[in-house]
């Protein structure tokens, strides 16, 4: 599954990870009052507005996009129905052959750990027979309970040739008060990237190891730091955009083969029509104005990537 | 609900919470079979079992115990199907008056962590009317990403009176890994204590705060420190029976009042009849098993404070 995202990225020359992280505040009002009308002002429904809005924005950039990453808490809100709108999604993108990083960030120990693990990329025998549950490609895990945490994780991952993103340093402002700590003279991220690189070599696919790390574009000198400790590993970027990540600062996180890093965008990607600059697409053309951020976002990173070879 | 927690334990003697995360391998056959029956040998067949299973281990012992504590992970591993399960179990449990802790371990940013506080603790609004996902009385918690990962989570807690408990040193093997870390002289685990301590100040109920702390059993000498660290908080203590934590080291981390903590068994309760000292229950009086090794377990940690006051 490593070896099909970069593939994928170099294809489109797009390394960017699509987030979908829907709130019912994104959702179109005609989205919304459709929803409402077929399934009631109620539970079913907002989940159903959730879903059609979803399916919009993945018709719609789903050629130009190697991956998305669906965030299980925004469907997890709404209980059962949500989380049956984020198995739908899932599939749908897999449907239309995209990468899915489902971002649960789990993690826990043994045994619990193994059953995230069957649920969200492994199966389940009864009767002789396989149950899936989410299915996703990759998920994100939380490494805060060591390597017996992680490892369960691992071997599913191995199994089903398919792949991790391991938190190593967050995006947000308090990031550092724990991940900071400096130990023996070294934060606790370089710590944590250093393991997940060791984890890394236990499930390798050709180029790149499927187990990969999670570094916030907010902090881009820790970001090239982390890209030389873990020179294998692929990293997810989170806090492009929104959060305050700028392209001139993602460069650090790519290998010189122009790979190794894949950069997300949430709310600027699928909440694009309420952002600054696209207004002119209209709630009713939500899904052009996403289509049109991915690829003002693809340019953006491209000119940061040319400025820097300057 | 940490105030109803504590006079919960304080009525029935009993500083106990049973871990209710169930494995298919733990469900006596003739369970399994009539559930394949009903429902299948399928995924639904597989989880009816489950709940009929916790069903059976909860009417044997919801009057002697003051807490279950469902591990989210064993229902998830079955997907949506799963997780149905895991919520009928928190709603029966909290109609026999039981206090509810998911073991659901989630932590992220910002708004995402809001939203697994909505879906855990809090409702959404639609339309004007409240919806309620799983609605557990307090979840366990994972702090790697500091301060403003766990704030959403609090004020969550304060609007609906639960609470939460964070994981400050984790019962399993490795988890020194970057828990012991030394920062300025100081283990990790007693700088992410102190700031439960702190954070714990924000939601305080009558003796002990909303915000309570995990310390497993397995390291003592480190309980004894963060029981200190940390006066005012509540301790949930996973690792005693299965996992080698004895029952003489659990006096560490309670409080001179006798309070302060409360210590999970999981698989030594709930699949004590496969256990040793058990086996004359026989899988048909599964349930009753139970029963026993949870007043066995009570008066395992009462003898332990006899033998410490001495």
């Amino acid at each position: 599954m490593i070896n099909k995202l970069v593939k994928k990225i170099e294809d489109l020359s797009a390394p960017i990870v699509v987030g979908l992280d829907p709130m019912l505040e994104y959702v179109p009002e005609h989205i919304l009052q459709k929803a409402y009308r077929e399934k009631g002002e109620n539970i079913e429904g907002a989940t159903e507005a959730i879903w059609q809005y979803n399916k919009g924005i993945i018709d719609a950039t789903y050629d130009i996009i190697p991956a998305v990453k669906p965030q299980i808490a925004m469907y997890e809100q709404f209980g059962i129905e949500g989380l049956k709108v984020f198995k739908k999604t899932v599939d749908y993108c897999k449907e239309k052959d995209l990468v899915v990083i489902g971002d649960v960030k789990r993690g826990d120990i043994g045994s619990t750990s193994a059953a995230y693990a069957t649920g969200h990329l492994g199966k389940v025998t009864i009767g002789g027979k396989y149950f899936r549950g989410f299915d996703e490609d990759f998920i994100t895990v939380n490494p805060y309970l060591g390597s017996d945490g992680v490892k369960p994780f691992i071997d599913v991952c191995k199994e089903e040739q398919k792949g991790l993103f391991i938190l190593v340093k967050t995006s947000n402002p308090s990031s550092g008060e724990f991940q900071d700590q400096l130990i023996e003279g070294k934060p606790l991220y370089e710590l944590v990237g250093k393991k997940v690189a060791e984890w890394g070599e236990l499930h390798m696919g050709s180029s790149y190891s499927y187990i990969g790390a999670v570094v916030g574009a907010t902090y881009p000198e820790m970001g090239r730091i982390l890209r030389r400790l873990m020179p294998k590993t692929y990293i997810l970027v989170p806090g492009y955009g929104a959060q305050g990540g700028k392209a001139e600062d993602l460069v650090h996180y790519f290998n010189k083969d122009g790979l190794g890093a894949i950069v997300n965008s949430s709310r600027g990607i699928i909440a694009a029509y309420k952002m600054k600059g696209y207004e002119k697409f209209g709630p009713k053309a939500y899904a052009d104005a996403s289509r049109q951020a991915v690829i003002d976002m693809r340019e953006d990173i491209k000119q940061a990537w040319v400025a820097a070879k300057r």
